[in-house]
């Protein structure tokens, strides 16, 4: 007979007390399948407990799956092997890889953590995840028609550009949204990208098996004369704050892109607006799509930078023929991004929290790279300061000779996060004078002036050791 | 001056007024950049409220970035143009595609939405998206860790597979899993998919430019002699419940499929694990990577049959070798899934309640099914039914001889959302007897018999136009 310790006192409920017991009993093979249970009035005269009770505690197993009831005959134990039980929980693995400690953290990737509205996320996902709302359907290959809706308006407001929903592809990530552009362009196609550049840009291109070239810069963006000799037909530009060396690409280059671009059938300008939104001076310049009369500009965005890079969702604009290209081919790959996601970003941006936090976040930055800036003139007044009128990442040009990888890898050894430019060249070649890469995204306001202090004195330990 | 229209009788505090007002002045235009704005205190006279009303009000206004305060000057507005301003709401674009109008929802690709537990996932969200919970950090490339852990644990107690959660490396969907594959194994390997299969699985291969071969199968699945002579290195299959025929693959075939791999270095099986959470009667058969001690079987599975497709969350677990590929080349691919769903996902395992939602989803899929292969008996008395022992979906080959592409088209247009087996077969070669791929995840229980009487009378009807 079923023998259950059961408590009243306890807020936990009768039923649900003896729904556990049985549960636990069955787990541990003391009632096997097929076995017949008590009947529910027998049980509950055992127990001395109420009918209700037990019917409503073999119910709930019935409906598990646990047991099963066969009319005018009883309870019995469900075919137990067809159920997932899990057993004693392993102990917890030990986890091989460890992050690594950071003390001074300037890593160009990151954002500010402590201004999230995590409350403002929570119910936006509290939305989301609706009854109704059809987010438990397969998302449309595209991303959702609302959420795109979303994008083009915000588009069109801020970035000038004037699309279709129906141009726009949401994803999870550049190497998905490049996984999708090889598809379109001829197999033929040399992508070429910007050197020093987005690092990851190769690796995606080499795992495509996608030719790619390398093309110098000026200090206006990509050399369009190179780009001409290269023999490359897709550009791969980051005009509104070039990664890393962050210049701001101006009108004149633009258009000789653009013009590039008109030249020949297959050309086309892949421009990443990765962190336009956060440009705190100096007049506006249009995104590169905005000019895009030739419609030879595929359009990237993203959301890394704005909400947070573990959000993982992207999105392209594509060219009228691109998107004639993607319909009748590529609809076969589903759109990575959960619906549960893809609605809570529409919710967030519908509501007018996406431009409030914009805002918000843009001020802060700003604060932090006055401060980051001022810092650095005082602590290195000789060096030269790049690329610090947008973005979440200013240059920092040492004056001094000095071994540039060795000086980044005896900083990163010592707790800085950072990076060095020639990590984001192609050849990795280093500079006689040393280039560090300096982003503010997590770097708390209160921390700049002792890291960048803690810097330099590791840099003149650095001078001393060699 | 400004002249707001303040209403101190509604529930908007009178700040959050004065504040709406402003911004929507500068959004008109009517306060231009650099415009000084009256002192706090002569608006608070001015307007006849506190002061306090009017400093929460620009403080607002600074925070977001409309305005900036110069100590002893007062407040200025902002340089506008490096705002992000939303124009007035273009009105909503038109949708090009519409869904097809589905009265009879045979889909195989579809869940039950109305037992999906709502709110247990709005819980897990709420839970996720927490400060300090670390899910602003962009995530391990592998996934993070403690939902490997969760899943590794979930393997080893259901499925028999006890692996480390090391070796799993989490994505969203089939595609990206085999993007990461393409780029571990050798670039000469030839992949063996399942004829008729999963139709998607040739697209990936020609999107990643990877050689693949199909191979046929009898009863018990794919066949080994094909197999061994067809020069492939890579068995692509689903023992568990193969796609679409539904056959569950027998221990003597695994067995050959082992042997197979373990025979030349470099080859390897891919085990789609696809449905295998819905299994209603026979003994069960472990998993091909249980059986696995040659190392040689990537284990894939997948949470869209088990909690929904719009998840999209899958993973697969990697040999020693190629985890070793993976670690030394490809983390430079980010994870897809955000950071918000994995930890959703993970509370959810964790609390028990993916258990219980997977036994309780068993049990009503099993009534389905039972009612489903009912009323196809007494409405199809000569048909076949076959694979109907698992998964969420069975194929029903009718006794007729009738053109089957004719059939299903017929069916497709009079609102049956349902599939043909020829469409699954590579060369999409129909057979003399149509046999239909009949899913009842979506489909509720109490249209069954309905639907099933429709499609007896539109099949009739079919015979009636030849």
């Amino acid at each position: 007979m079923l023998c259950p310790d059961l408590k009243p006192e306890l807020s936990v409920p009768l039923y649900q007390q003896l729904y556990a017991y049985i549960k636990e009993e069955i787990h541990l093979g003391h009632l096997t399948p097929g076995s017949k249970l008590p009947s529910k009035r027998s049980l509950a005269n055992f127990l001395n407990i109420s009918l209700n009770t037990v019917t409503d505690a073999y119910n709930q197993l019935v409906d598990e799956g646990y047991l099963k009831s066969l009319e005018r005959k009883g309870y019995f134990v469900e075919n137990f092997d067809l159920l997932y039980k899990p057993k004693n929980r392993p102990k917890k693995w030990d986890q091989e890889e460890k992050r690594k400690k950071v003390t001074y953290d300037f890593s160009f990737n990151t954002i500010d953590e402590g201004l999230f509205p995590y409350s403002l996320w929570r119910k936006a996902y509290r939305e989301a995840v609706e009854k109704g709302t059809d987010f438990l359907n397969d998302p449309d290959p595209q991303g959702g028609w609302s959420l795109r809706q979303e994008i083009a308006h915000y588009l069109y407001s801020s970035r000038g550009v004037n699309v279709h929903p129906s141009q726009i592809v949401i994803s999870a990530g550049t190497e998905f949204l490049f996984f999708l552009i090889n598809q379109m362009v001829s197999p033929q196609s040399i992508f070429a990208v910007e050197n020093p550049g987005y690092e990851r840009l190769s690796h995606i291109f080499k795992a495509g098996d996608q030719k790619f070239t390398p093309i110098g810069l000026d200090r206006w963006g990509m050399r369009t004369d190179l780009l001409e000799e290269s023999g490359a037909s897709i550009a791969c530009v980051t005009p509104s704050h070039q990664f890393p060396t962050g210049c701001i690409m101006p009108l004149s280059r633009r258009q000789d892109l653009l013009a590039w671009a008109g030249k020949a059938p297959g050309r086309y300008i892949v421009e990443d607006d990765y962190d336009s939104e956060f440009r705190y001076s100096g007049r506006p310049i249009p995104s590169l799509k905005s000019m895009d009369v030739g419609d030879r500009v595929i359009y990237m965005g993203s959301f890394s930078k704005s909400i947070s890079p573990s959000l993982r969702i992207s999105y392209m604009v594509l060219p009228q023929n691109l998107k004639e290209e993607y319909l009748e081919r590529l609809t076969v790959f589903k759109c990575p991004v959960s619906a549960a996601s893809q609605r809570a970003l529409e919710i967030f941006i519908q509501k007018g929290n996406f431009e409030k936090h914009l805002n918000r976040m843009r001020n802060h930055y700003r604060r932090k790279r006055e401060t980051l800036v001022q810092a650095l003139k005082e602590a290195f007044p000789q060096a030269k300061i790049g690329g610090e009128e947008a973005g979440l990442h200013l240059l920092l040009y040492l004056d001094k000779k000095l071994p540039e990888k060795d000086l980044v890898d005896y900083l990163q050894e010592r707790s800085f996060a950072l990076r060095g430019l020639y990590e984001f060249r192609l050849d990795k070649l280093t500079s006689p004078k040393p280039c560090l890469v300096l982003g503010f995204g997590r770097l708390l306001e209160e921390d700049i002036e002792k890291s960048v202090l803690a810097l330099k004195e590791a840099i003149l330990n650095f001078k001393e050791d060699l």
